[in-house]
């Protein structure tokens, strides 16, 4: 059977029953960021269908988060497998009482894809989630260099502590990138840097932001400047570090910078930080929320790097269908237990799921598939950026499987205007229209995608 | 089909399988803080067991999460609905692709048990997650209202918000009280007041606590102590609001302080609360992660308050198997879309948990029941507390359903004990025992119980 269905555009979108029906929703839910109201039931493989019984080609795939299409048959036999119902019914205090398969359900789904020298695992329920805990543990790894190893609490720290009062809540830093996006919980709020609208009006933590290269396109022809421009975030990173006001335990990185805009830096700007951050001490976190689990043509972003050593945490979520971080250093283990605690500790039904994503990635061969179909679909778009020069610009995702991006002039028109011609896709940054399909995007999607956004692009 | 099952423990506990399975587990996940490792197959209604075999009467319930019993019929089929299959697999990004299906499942389901004067619902994944929106949602009214109606964000908020910097990142405080527990993410953790291992070496915000009332036991011989005591809390909570070094924008409260040492106070306390946060324009957010969905003998801990006016906020999560808030204030709802807003907005497949768990509470009038159960029990603990006044004091729960707890001289030696009779059974605080049965607790099960608790006591 081919993946290949037909587009149908029937209505205006979003038709009159996605509007009448997010009308009846926002009598008790905010409904002023939906487009349109889906019937998943009848959504497969990489379209979306909507209540109106529109057919889009999906590049956008729930905020980057479907991993192997709509209503797959791995992940619906997984959902109907009696440890997922178990899951769902019995949901455990998994720190406190675990069940019989929790071994196995880490073993055999997400340790299988354990980035390189990272072969701990801590679950959570959402990226931003990931990313605080990674910062909790960089802090207390912190703190317990400091202190000294096996050195006791003192009675001062302790008290203070619950008093919000120093010594026991010391000020602490996470440096993080400008555009960057890592949540928006107050940890993880306060080193995302992307937008106002994220950040307006809520309390931060007097937190460093360096800068993040940026590159000028196309890369080929811009090197020296381009190697120019990271030397000098690098710099400005090290000189934060060894001078912010109070100790940089953790510096966060996304691979690449998707909410802010899709930015990309090279293998030697992350080289860089992690020579970095070994030098001073300072947890290297990988925020791998987005660009994890295949997209790039790799099962992780930063494996594009070939780092001398892996970096201390990398987080993930989104297309996992779950979220947690994993970290290699034995140290960020908490010197007592219920440190890194909570109830839940993430959720069993929801790793059983990444199971079934995983077993789907690898079976299928999907980062290879993605990285062969990337390079296809990157080639399309150069054509497309030579056509359109003032409307494709600033191409990027070059050898990074289907993570590809570029700036248009107004990309909210643009993606609305693809939208009523049959695709969902999406924006980030300010300017910037990026490609998201999910990782069962194939070589027969692509004419449809190049000559929709040829249309699109023509008559803008 | 008696809902009593026999306990049996044949190994010491941990026992041997549990051991070797936590053993394996520690290979890559933190295991230290593990009981046993369960087999939840085997576990069913009010007992738990573990892979040794053992079957213990589970007062403790998964921290107070499991709400109708382990394998529940009416939550197993709901796990294998359709709707909850499509929810896994298609895991959509609730505030832009909507399913069709979500608006009938929040209205039949959360909806149901909206509290009193709050009808509006955001969902989210954690009560820590759940009370940090709730944080968000109280500051961005709190500016608003400084700003004017619909006056516009400057150039200077938008650009110093990105950095971290006043006048867009403002310093605004949430009140909380000594000994509250309110989650652990940055914002969360700075309203925690419990434990020193929850919150050492973590930076947090300059945030007030207040000192929450200190009851003494029996309450009726303690009246005039008491509301003294409850006076001196409310107005040091006034004094903090009106001298607190910036604005407080929202006060948190548990109705019974649960991890910090199930610390209760009269419904007198709380409309002070009331009128004090309607006094000051504070944002009044009622944490009912522990207390809602039943466990007190009403559906909310709050509704044994009668508050002339609703609290602004409501927070849950736990028993619900999903979390959130509701709230009642329109203008709670930010003024711009996106601002309250991320990926995932909970889960949908969790929230079709939640709808099957309304419906067990309610067909199956558990509240009720929870409160009938409760007074029973109590009065079997009333009994205890009279033959053992040095190992059980201050006796708390008077018509708070199954809420029931005491101090006790070693209440970790306690709860091992009662392990090895077969009572899964939990602590708080101190030296505070809790008891935490499910809301299928019945009548019948109170024998073994209190036998149990009398045995242990006996041989303290």
């Amino acid at each position: 059977m081919s993946s290949v269905r037909e587009v149908k555009v029937a209505t205006e979108i979003p038709g009159p029953k996605s509007r009448a029906e997010a009308e009846k929703l926002g009598a008790f839910f905010d409904n002023r960021a939906f487009y349109f109201i889906a019937d998943y039931d009848k959504s497969s493989g990489n379209y979306i269908v909507d209540v109106d019984g529109n057919q889009y080609l999906d590049v956008y795939s729930q905020i980057a988060s479907i991993p192997v299409g709509y209503n797959n048959p791995t992940l619906i036999k997984a959902a109907q497998s009696p440890e997922l119902i178990s899951a769902l019914v019995n949901r455990p205090a998994l720190g406190n009482f675990p069940s019989s398969q929790w071994h196995d359900v880490l073993k055999n789904g997400l340790l299988r894809v354990a980035p390189k020298g990272l072969d701990q695992i801590f679950t959570a329920q959402s990226g931003s989630e990931a990313n605080e805990l990674a910062y909790k543990a960089a802090m207390m790894l912190y703190r317990r260099k400091q202190r000294g190893e096996g050195v006791e609490w003192t009675e001062e720290e302790i008290a203070s502590c619950l008093d919000n009062a120093k010594p026991g809540s010391p000020d602490l830093a996470i440096l993080s990138f400008a555009n960057s996006f890592h949540g928006r919980g107050f940890g993880s709020l306060s080193t995302t840097r992307s937008k106002a609208v994220h950040k307006l009006d809520i309390p931060s933590f007097n937190w460093p932001q360096a800068p993040f290269p940026a590159l000028k396109y196309p890369l080929d022809e811009y090197k020296a400047e381009n190697a120019a421009e990271e030397k000098r975030c690098l710099e400005k990173v090290e000189e934060l570090i060894k001078t912010w006001q109070f100790p940089v335990a953790g510096l966060i990185v996304e691979p690449i910078q998707s909410e802010g805009g899709d930015n990309h830096a090279s293998a030697a700007f992350f080289q860089g930080l992690r020579d970095i951050t070994q030098k001073h001490n300072v947890t290297m976190i990988v925020d791998e929320v987005q660009t994890g689990f295949g997209a790039t043509g790799k099962f992780w972003g930063h494996e594009h790097w070939n780092l001398t050593s892996p970096p201390d945490i990398v987080t993930f979520s989104k297309k996992a269908n779950t979220a947690g971080y994993f970290f290699g250093n034995p140290q960020l283990v908490p010197d007592k237990a219920y440190r890194q605690f909570n109830t839940w500790i993430g959720d069993p039904a929801r790793v059983v799921m990444a199971k079934a994503v995983v077993e789907e990635i690898l079976s299928k061969d999907l980062c290879n598939q993605t990285a062969r179909v990337g390079a296809a679909l990157y080639k399309e778009m150069e054509r497309l950026a030579e056509k359109y020069p003032q409307l494709v610009q600033n191409l990027r995702g070059k050898d990074r499987g289907t993570y590809i991006a570029f700036d248009t002039k107004d990309s909210a028109a643009l993606v609305k205007k693809m939208k009523t011609l049959g695709v969902n896709i999406g924006t980030c940054g300010v300017r910037t229209v990026r490609l998201r399909p999910m990782l069962v995007f194939e070589e027969a999607h692509i004419p449809y995608l190049i000559e929709s956004l040829d249309k699109a692009l023509g008559s803008a």
